[in-house]
């Protein structure tokens, strides 16, 4: 693991999504380019010491110097949005699969180059889009697929938070902190850190691609140097619109992201605070409440529960739901099998690249006078 | 009244809500343009046929001639938009007060010269815009106007149905028709028949006046003459910007119409499917459920109450709220007795020129490749 | 109308559900037993004084005297319980048919010497059972009908109150004092005034009946004179067994009666504060929601429905829809036509009955030492 | 780990559980009585062949005979309750600590032994009563003991399951088999199965002891051996009363657990469906949602959340929770160091004797003609 050392928050994350299923085991880590600090993260894992490092550089050339059978097998990424790339590239250039978290990169240059690197080296890489790891969110994009909604005509998806209501920065709590920092964050604030989340659950559930967008972005709280919030129409490949809205000052939201799509049959929706029910609005019959763990899933949807109907899995299970399709599909490649079409089921490289055409579309466009950009 | 003839469903509802609190009694109607059916209805409606008028001048002209304690005290204008004018401006210059369904006028030329006509007669008029009759509605109001939730930065309203999913008019529907036909809906489909509620909505509760907006307006069914679906990005006139989403093609949706206000320390969320309770949420304690009827609730929401807590009360009784508070101004009128700020509070000639305004910018934006246009 | 004066709730509840439809009109009352009181409430209610009295005897006998075309046509008693007999016999022996509150008499002696009358003179009486009135509850009963949940294997049914948490009837709150006075309310308090409610919603949407009861029956505030809460055991005439809890003591509930019924399929629910939905959870497909107003439903719903899907109906709606079967049914005889199915399904004298009975052998369950005594 | 072989349930959740916050690490197993099938899960769980065990006695013995700091640090049994006795006494005399599924033992006597032998043993024991593990649930026992309820007055518990609708036993389903199976389950089924764990949330959240219960308990479905159904009324020792339901026969639920207090000023309520909210409806101020994540809970609530508000944790999470807390109790011993009040928060031996006690009463009360018998 690179990065997650004292005062992270998503490190924890990633390191109880990749513990969950027993598949993955912490073997060594950079987590702070401070040896010291990274040191004390590391000791508080039960990690031997010889295997915390005070750089990812250091990790990543140690490691790759090990005999095959006692190096790690692949690398997670979870500094801030400038700290992705160059770790990533190392790693990818000494063999080692990759975990990254979102946004991919600082900018979209990045990404670009990035996406070569994964495609000419044949590693395996995930983007760790955590909602499309809940299983009622893989059971949304099977419905779509399925043709059952008809032609998509309408797609909402919003990420409404909170707790950027206040200017938290000046506070020097870390996770707002690097979050509104230009020369850590990259162009946007909020579109980067949820914007890109919400653009990745709409293309994934609709099965549809973004054409153009008419974006407002705003910087709402005086004094703020990144958008803390923003509302982008949509016009998608299949003559579809739609809108996307990420907030980070809508004063007591917590983190309900949620998407509607609309076919000519059937509304579907499903939102993180009832993230195991998906709701099917039928033009002309009852709306029908799909849940999580019923054997009346798609195999994909039910390939990621791991409990019977009535026991709910949350977000950190989401989470690990990459890890673990990521874990299955790296053992597969290990071991010369095929992976089987829902261990394939993560979000890669080109969902990356989207997700920063994104940033700078959507940055590109808030300062337009024009209705309409082309994606 | 006038309208609200074999096949017509508003008409009903506004006797409905008339009849409720027993505050009012229809004496008299010219329910169709044909003799005939208006003949049907006011029977049905247990009228004498001597109060059962062929048309609006008809009845306007009789009524106005009887002695004042036997002619009606006010018209009901339920017709489809087209005819709303003339009956209104022929009811007002015969000295009857008017209740009026919306959007107000065909064009925004007539309601301007509405406006006039009723400043000029000093008479009553209500324009049914129901939602803000809920009294969960006005309570919203009133947290936003006591300033607990803090200057406000953002709404989000949006107004969900799916009932043009299909291509009703083709079937003949008699609803359908004449929305979806320009020479008696006007300019706009779907942004004038719900999208005007919406903006209502937004304004009424949150205090605010709309500066500028950036609409997408679509005709999602191939062959629809009107639009039946879009969404407008809103700027307010305190620097607040939101959304406001109004669509008749959300397949599955019936009629959830919603708003959500943030402010600096809290954001309210009020909904029609769940029309007697009002959330708010705050920044840093436990979000809170206001219930209709609680002793709690403001005295403008209160008086809108017929019942205690827990004893629902929905979409009627929201309507006969506007009815209630506009027959008991229209009775202190009469009586030369002042009215209440809680009877005063029904939405009037001022609220119907916004929406005829709304309607013609949309509709305007939504044809310009510019991103903003003025309000 | 009698009963309803200064201070009481009910009444004014009756006379809206009985305005709404425009079907009833109040024609005259005896509001009060004090007739100043009740000539104040005649005076608002703008009726001419000739048709305010001021008892019911003098109102019966008075109206009874009146020409066919000119007198009332049915009698709506909503006084306390203990004045429900004998007005009801002196209407009935007058040939005026009846509506009245619950629970029906004051004990079950004169709920069978009424439902001898009321069988006796052929006149029509309904009970203001408001609960079976919603659409959905309808639907429920319809569903259960049709076989589609299986053989029925349990029943849940629950009221849970919160308006007596406190010893209101030591403030003088008029509707807590003679519900909770024993020579008014009868030997039940709580069990009588909401558990009756309960115990007709389960039985009518079960399609069961009662035949073992074990009650845990309490007075929870010290000084209380009547029952204020209690739990009851059930075992109904198929084998199948259930609960019923009615309190009013649970503190900060308003009103939120709900009943679940499970069939060897599918388990039914449906509850007051989301009372236009009907939830089907089958055992192995999706739950439904199926939602007041909508096409699919049974021909009983649909006919309890004054607006389409998404328009929502509530408690005085549900009443009304009462006193609307109640007047379709009574017009139906006057005009010597025969009703139809829908509309002679509102409460009457055998649920009456049946309630009385509840009252007296929950009351003695809970004074007995054995579990089970026979309904 | 004792059990947990091929086609169990509880044992993948267990270890899913153990592993999640990286604190614990599977040494070592004997996952079947059948040493073949041991082996396949022990291999699966990428143990050392040497670590696998072919029966409880085999691994308790010879890991007690491995090095202080190589041995296994402590035992989780997840056998049927038949085997949950004997595999606890013998790690318990060879000093190990002990987690154990519920309910703890397949009798009561054998509960009291046990807690004989913990006590005298001063080792430390875990009972899995999962939902005690929620933070919301925590955070509602800390409100009840805050006071801010008042006295209580009434508990309310349920917990309706569906998946025994069908005779799932006859048709070999493993889960089902041994639960339906009297020399397997004990004395109970659904009694034993979730009636126990219903019992122990009550007495958990309400701080109040049982003092008497009158129990109806069912097989509904006939050919079945053991109670498929019950409610029971209770006793609490401060006077209040309540009931507990619990089945598996409620066709369509799923395992929606459910539970609501009352005391003089408010109720609280909280279910599994919903399991991130509390909800405290308060008498005369608006109800407050609480939210699992945030600031301002109670610290026992907040140690056991591990994510922000907003981000959902569930089931494994709760479950979790127990392990942890118990880790953290374990080393704090190993360490020699004093356990936090919130380490020291997980179910033990004493909840044990209470649910088996349980148990045996609800089974007597059900065969009995007395109403009320003592706990």
């Amino acid at each position: 693991m690179i990065g997650g050392g004292p005062g992270a928050f998503i490190g924890a994350v990633h390191r109880m999504a990749a513990n969950l299923d027993g598949l993955i085991e912490l073997v060594c880590g950079a987590f702070s380019s401070d040896a010291e600090r990274s040191m004390i993260t590391g000791k508080e894992l039960f990690l031997p010491v010889t295997r915390i490092y005070g750089s990812y550089k250091e990790m990543i050339r140690t490691e790759a110097g090990l005999p095959a059978d006692q190096r790690m097998d692949f690398v997670s990424i979870v500094t801030p949005n400038h700290l992705h790339f160059e770790p990533a590239k190392l790693a990818l250039e000494n063999g080692f699969h990759v975990v990254m978290d979102k946004p991919m990169t600082f900018n979209l240059d990045e990404a670009n180059a990035l996406k070569k690197l994964v495609e000419s080296t044949g590693l395996i890489f995930c983007l760790t889009h955590t909602y499309t790891g809940y299983p009622m969110v893989k059971e949304a994009r099977q419905q779509v697929l399925s043709g059952k909604l008809g032609k998509i005509r309408k797609v909402f998806v919003e990420y409404p938070q909170g707790w950027l209501s206040d200017l938290l920065e000046e506070q020097d709590q870390k996770q707002a902190s690097w979050r509104t920092d230009p020369s850590k964050s990259g162009m946007a604030g909020a579109m980067g850190d949820i914007g890109t989340h919400a653009f990745n659950l709409a293309e994934y559930v609709s099965g549809l691609r973004t054409e153009k967008i008419c974006a407002d972005v705003n910087i709402v709280l005086e004094g703020r140097q990144l958008d803390d919030d923003g509302a982008v129409l949509l016009k998608f490949d299949n003559g579809a619109s739609g809108f996307l809205v990420a907030t980070q000052v809508a004063s007591g939201e917590e983190n309900n992201i949620r998407i509607r799509v609309y076919g000519e049959n059937a509304g579907l929706e499903w939102q993180q605070e009832d993230m195991n029910s998906l709701i099917i609005k039928w033009k002309d019959k009852p709306a029908e409440i799909l849940r999580a763990g019923a054997g009346y899933l798609s195999k994909s949807a039910l390939h990621n529960c791991r409990t019977p109907a009535g026991h709910p899995e949350g977000w950190i299970e989401a989470f690990a739901n990459h890890y673990r399709n990521f874990a299955l599909t790296t053992m597969a490649k290990i071991k010369g099998i095929e992976s089987k079409s829902e261990w394939l089921d993560f979000p890669g490289v080109e969902d990356g690249v989207r997700g920063m055409r994104f940033i700078q579309k959507v940055i590109e466009s808030g300062k337009s006078s024009d209705k309409w950009i082309e994606y």
